[in-house]
């Protein structure tokens, strides 16, 4: 059964890497001693081996080792055994490339339809979705595709940012760039405030978290849903 | 000789569109009655016919015609007969894969190094650069490269925006994604802030309008030009 955590951010403003989300993560790796950390998206271009010494520290908090991918000599083979998958936020772009470079993409997809837990943050949320077309992030690298691992039938938008009545500054709002998206592509598009996540089980998909979600539709008007609203039928 | 208006934006907040560079593009167009524009960008995902009228009443106000690339047959032989082009904003990812798709990226980049006066506005002064690596738009639609017209040795980042001390949102700051950036790239980027241009004259590149702009180099701390500053030793 897929369980699988897609969190908008890591990082709550004024608190602690993953500590809004860590009682969440002690049940979504409740069979996981160990955890297989993903560093690939680099956030700030830092090193995988300084990111994944974040990911250890948050995760010794609740009990759990973390393994960088990257310390393994056959990243495919290590997907392949991990008792629980994290990929971390950064550079959507960046992240892509080297699961495509590192032949990832399959392989992950894989374990987490065969129920490995998994969890995201920011860009690796965004990857959970059909394509990273609705990344805020800057394309800094032209990886081999935009598309992704599909374990939801819509694309993701992390870190949702409502528009700012009083801005002068005349680069596109949000939601003006989804309305975009969908001149383009007609998948739903789930825009995920900072604070929320959606938790997959099986065949539920459950908005989590204080906050509402805004969910984009082709062709129809964006609308606001309550946490706890089930998206199963969303696709 | 080069002749080329780089513009961050092509409308002020709270003026018309083109508006506050209009005295500018009467003088970069002088020898062309007829401006061919290409409205791939599609903003908002208007349509060809309807972006084009924008600038064919922006430019009616100086006296100029402008026809749009798809109302030929043929627009590479449009390209070449032009005796001036306008590319406008909108979605750069759009505007780059329609560019590439009607094999135009040549054609322009070969006629405005023999003279051609251009003018480009956000995606279409995204486009003079390496690379649309620097774009802040959403990658909507997958082109087949981010490499652009290199019209200039650097790459832009156009709506460049300051940081905003008082936000609590954890999405990167502009400045935070343009060195993530030079953790992957070693060109020099401008970041040319909304009423900034840049002037191409031949070999000179000289900031224009009324504010600073910030130069990113690969590996050194930002900084600020003024207006009036020459760039030709950038790159």
């Amino acid at each position: 059964m897929k369980q699988i955590c897609i969190a908008s951010t890591s990082t709550l403003h004024g608190s602690g890497y993953l500590d809004y989300i860590l009682d969440e993560l002690k049940l979504l790796f409740k069979t996981a001693e160990t955890i297989l950390f993903v560093p690939y998206a680099r956030p700030g271009g830092i090193t995988h081996e300084l990111y994944t010494k974040n990911a250890k520290a948050a995760f010794a908090s609740i009990g759990k080792t973390v393994v960088g991918i990257h310390e393994f000599d056959n990243p495919i083979e290590a997907v392949k055994q991990a008792k629980g998958i994290f990929i971390g936020g950064g550079n959507t772009f960046v992240l892509v490339n080297q699961l495509y470079k590192n032949q990832l993409v399959e392989p992950i997809k894989e374990a987490v339809l065969n129920g490995t837990p998994y969890l995201g943050t920011s860009a690796g949320s965004n990857i959970c979705g059909l394509t990273i077309g609705t990344t805020n992030d800057m394309p800094i690298v032209y990886p081999p595709s935009f598309k992704t691992l599909g374990l939801v039938p819509f694309n993701i938008n992390p870190h949702y940012l409502d528009p700012d009545a009083s801005s002068k500054h005349m680069g596109e709002t949000r939601e003006t760039r989804i309305k975009e998206f969908h001149k383009f592509n007609t998948q739903p598009v789930v825009g995920l405030r900072e604070g929320s996540w959606l938790e997959v089980k099986g065949d539920s998909i459950v908005l989590k978290g204080g906050l509402k979600a805004r969910i984009f539709e082709y062709d129809k008007d964006a609308f606001e849903i309550e946490s706890g609203t089930e998206l199963n039928q969303l696709k």
